[in-house]
């Protein structure tokens, strides 16, 4: 089958490797109906983030199951299904607390590779979620957004505690901080202020439900998210970059007694314990317990409710992998959708 | 009357400055009852932080209402009221919300010096909470701690969202970790857990409801409290120390998805992005809004429920301060009560 495989930054070429196997009789194999590329997987192709060796890439998806091991009792051959980026037995007390990505015998999908024709999912009982019927294709690209991005944005909104009556601030105009818009409405937010420099970002957030836009950065971004806040900051703030900046300005723009939910995945970020001190903050995120949301998030797309794959602004087969990376890196897409 | 100044770092000298006076008409003027050192007064002590110019020192205090100005409606000449280390109005939108310490209207005690036989109590309407009497002397040591180093315990305890069946560890045997355990107890913590290699503190961590104790620091003091959870850490801990070991004690010591709750004053800290990030934990924490627990807590104390008085192991009169400061710093005292 065909594969994205990163050999060193900047250099994707999809390749063939071997079909997948059921491995254990926990495991799944899944034919794919879409894949994408990722924000963090820009990390590696930028070269921020170590390449180890030639690494089968990509850890969202969406397909039909084709096979399944002995022991998987919620999945069968012939259903749609989504699943989260780490499997996990969603058994365990970290699970059953709700952190997914956390579960004692959580697996990475990155390591097997889901920008592919097929995918090994391991621990699928915890891990896949069928969708009711195999769905009409315009709906395929926001049920492969809730494997991962549209997660991510939703989890960084419950870490930032958004809900009714609430102004939300998102820092970061990239596909997840855009889902983050979506996902604060969705929760309720009274006010969403989006912070994006980019015209068809700030659109895209608009439609998502923004109802302000604050062109600024670093700290003048601060001073004017205070100017909308009476001077005191948002409620909650949804960090979807991971940089020492980003998160500053998150910190910073938070209220007293608000919430910072940070889901960009943090590279060299030091936070000064004194301001964090002081700050009065809650501070939450990591990787989004994605399977924690993802029956709801699911109903919410297959009920027509919200449309998180409009996000994808690009679609190309899976064997032009290496120019959907490129159109990211260089911020001429939002978000690459790969058909297999 | 008699106020303990502190010039230089190791020197407090006990000298008389001018009574205060009504200055603005939410003003009340007190006579203290009792007052205390803090383990944050040892940071300029120690010449951790600097000491600008002869400061008066203290920001802890119960006493006798002796005047109030134009505008104080709750507190009256002749009643005996407790006070948070910061006034504040408690009408702001933040004070509402429960973070008094960061309210917009803000002022701190210390500056003003509590180590003293009178204090001008700045909005005195928001901060001070009187008693239902003037309380018999034994009651005064856990009054008094309620105006900071318990109501701060406290609060690590409510920022770690200790509760029932929750497992808690607390970092840091110092008068706010004892406290913390205390605190851990009161609100329904099914285990608890202090990090402690001093006896005399162990004791008084066991006798405030601990039910285990942890010698180890570290990464062994974590690898212990991983041993005491299945492998899994603590839902909640405390952090009362504010070091960069002890957060990354604390840090480490929590299991995916729970809360740690940080008091101690940090200094020098600077935790990593991506451990954070990986951690799953719920970080909140800062100078504890003590006023927000004043009701409560003092209630607690009155109707003897609690007894947080018991972490002052020494007591002296106002004109021995330096004495008391000296074995303080020299752990020979775990918190020292002053007698004005």
């Amino acid at each position: 089958m065909r594969v994205a495989v990163m050999s060193a930054p900047g250099e994707v070429r999809v390749e063939d490797r071997p079909e997948p196997a059921i491995l254990k009789p926990t495991d799944a194999v899944i034919r794919l109906s879409a894949t994408c590329v990722c924000g963090s997987d820009l990390w590696s192709y930028r070269g921020i983030q170590e390449v180890d060796g030639p690494s089968p890439m990509g850890h969202e998806y969406v397909g039909v199951v084709e096979e399944v091991g002995d022991e998987v009792t919620t999945v069968r051959p012939g259903q749609f299904v989504i699943g989260s980026f780490f499997a996990s037995d969603n058994t365990c007390e970290i699970c059953r607390a709700g952190y997914q990505t956390s579960c004692v015998q959580r697996q990475g999908i990155g390591a097997l590779g889901a920008q592919a024709q097929r995918l090994r999912v391991p621990l699928a009982d915890g891990t896949l979620v069928a969708t009711p019927d195999v769905p009409p294709d315009d709906l395929v690209p926001s049920l492969l957004a809730a494997s991962d991005v549209f997660g991510t944005g939703w989890f960084g909104a419950v870490a930032a505690e958004v809900g009714p009556g609430k102004t939300v601030a998102v820092v970061g105009d990239g596909a997840v901080g855009l889902l983050g818009v979506l996902a604060a409405r969705g929760l309720g937010a009274e006010r969403v202020i989006a912070m994006s420099r980019n015209e068809p970002r700030q659109q895209l957030a608009l439609e998502f439900g923004a109802t302000d836009i604050v062109t600024e950065r670093g700290e003048e971004g601060v001073a004017a998210i205070k100017d909308l806040t009476d001077g005191l900051g948002a409620h909650s703030v949804i960090e979807a970059v991971g940089t020492q900046e980003s998160m500053m300005q998150a910190i910073h723009s938070t209220r007293a007694g608000g919430h910072v939910g940070y889901v960009g995945v943090t590279h060299e970020v030091a936070l000064p314990g004194m301001e964090l001190f002081f700050s009065h903050v809650h501070l939450h995120g990591g990787p989004a317990p994605v399977r924690r949301f993802l029956p709801d998030l699911m109903d919410r797309v297959w009920t027509g409710k919200i449309q998180p794959g409009m996000v994808f602004d690009l679609e190309l087969p899976l064997n032009e992998a290496a120019a959907g990376y490129q159109a990211m890196d260089e911020r001429r897409a939002i978000k690459v959708l790969l058909r297999p």
